[in-house]
């Protein structure tokens, strides 16, 4: 295992637990017979979709000290993530959660986080600054905003990096983690102000800046200081804007079965692409064929690609 | 379905949820890779027992307003069980346990019931206090009395019949729902002043009556004014105790697969004995029969036998 002072090239901080999800397609969980299996959360499945691509990863995050919890680590560490940031939250069962997979487009989830989930008991106490001000990437979520002392330890990690280096706010809005948007929007407002690369649908631009059109979401998350600005529009494609412009880049076409873990496996690439330097518009083509990969299965993290698959897929849409 | 004012044989009264139990026997969660999914929830199988006896049974408990709500009202009236008193709480999802498979004596269970569980949201102001007067037969548990407003409604219930009837007190006792034994004695104490048949093992009659050695124990719930003390003692087997008498029953022997489920086999075998007029030896060899029987099997609710099955297994092992 890696040592506790390397650098990462990605260190991101949220969400982890267990996906219980149906094994038959189009059934509701009411019908549903059987279940597999997988490590979730977007946090850790963006932490593995980097490590697919031979980035090391490392998740800040918690789990309950249950079997579970150790499922948890063993599969972050089979899938090449470090685990010595993976803390553990005795009392709080590891965090459950099921689906509905209805393609193409509606996906339920039903979220087992109560009293508390483990990954939002993260304290400000318990962070490893100098991995977090080390990292190449530094990856947050607005879901680690909903709840203290997860809230603190995010704006935490955010001031210590103060936007050195590339940190990036995934701008994931659920409303069943918050008492109400305006709450959500205000702790956004925040950590708005010391990330560099900010990253949602139009919903959650919304919810971040208060405009629900894609070009002027971008600007005004520019406007807040933010270097690049990526919105997603579902079928009308990507958005991206930043200091050389805008860039709009169509969706592939995909044959979807699950299109859970689209988001955070466009998520791992996005890092991929940043790391490398790549201009925005080949970050996001590459970003949109990792999405379309896991789109098209039913798992997540299982599912998240090589950067050879990822090449394939972009040159059979080519 | 059953009109509201018909009388059942059988009204049980608590916890209702799904179980999500791995297809894997002596695999840990940390391992297991698929899950089968079932009816769960103590009260919600001995329903299902009796049912399977042909008796009218219903249950009193609350869902979520989930898909998993909805499968457990399926699930009831696909085993002929009377739907017309499962409420839902908006807002509280269904419960749902995950355990572990680890013969012949080793089935931890890992509850989801938070943050509430809706089956602990029964109110008394939403009982149906005809049904639970002219029930033959009320079935309430000590997990019903662990939080509010559950224990109210358990309690007025109780009050309601005033041991008019056979009323019976499962005494099963989970340490996780409690915040002391203590506490639990106390509310205990008081249920048993209005039942008259109690049935537990020996670490749940110790919570009831603060004694452990069964036939002291039983003498103690006799003294609390219960007609039948049933006293479970594992592979010592069982002890009752009643007006004619004390009747020691040895277990039968079996495979165990999974022993969840076999109490509440147990407790329906012992509903169809008391309805059916026999002697305590009679009733308790029937009850032991049916517990082995689900002990053999890796599901609880839908491994429940017949009659038939029972009374093939008790030849068998005559």
């Amino acid at each position: 295992m890696r040592s506790a002072r390397a650098v990462f090239d990605l260190l991101t901080m949220g969400r982890a637990g267990v996906d219980v999800y149906p094994l038959e397609v189009g059934v509701g969980l009411e019908d549903v017979t059987a279940f597999g299996k997988y490590l979730g959360g977007s946090s850790a499945n963006v932490a593995v979709a980097a490590a697919r691509y031979g980035l090391s990863s490392a998740l800040v995050t918690k789990t309950g000290a249950d079997p579970f919890g150790r499922f948890v680590r063993t599969a972050l560490a089979g899938f090449g993530v470090h685990t010595g940031h993976v803390g553990t939250s005795p009392g709080l069962p590891t965090p459950v959660t099921f689906c509905e997979i209805f393609p193409p487009d509606d996906f339920p989830l039903y979220f087992y986080r109560f009293p508390k989930a483990p990954d939002l008991d993260i304290r400000a106490d318990e962070l490893d600054l100098d991995a977090i001000r080390s990292a190449r990437i530094l990856w947050v979520t607005v879901t680690g905003l909903c709840q203290e002392p997860s809230r603190s330890a995010t704006l935490a990690a955010l001031r210590a990096r103060d936007r050195a280096g590339i940190t990036v706010l995934d701008l994931d809005y659920r409303p069943m983690f918050w008492s109400s948007r305006e709450q959500a929007r205000s702790y956004v407002g925040e950590a708005l102000d010391h990330v560099t690369v900010a990253v949602g649908n139009l919903d959650e631009c919304d919810n971040a800046v208060g405009v629900r059109d894609p070009r002027e979401a971008a600007k005004a998350l520019r406007a807040k200081g933010i270097s690049l600005a990526v919105v997603k529009q579902g079928p009308a494609g990507v958005l991206a804007l930043d200091d050389s412009g805008e860039v709009e880049v169509p969706p592939l076409p995909v044959d979807v079965v699950n299109g859970l873990g689209a988001g955070d496996a466009f998520g791992g690439a996005l890092c991929l692409g940043l790391l490398s330097g790549w201009d925005t518009e080949r970050i996001i083509r590459f970003a949109n064929a990792a999405g379309a990969i896991v789109a098209g299965q039913l798992a997540c993290s299982d599912a998240m690609p090589t950067r050879a698959q990822v090449e394939e897929k972009l040159r059979e849409n080519g």
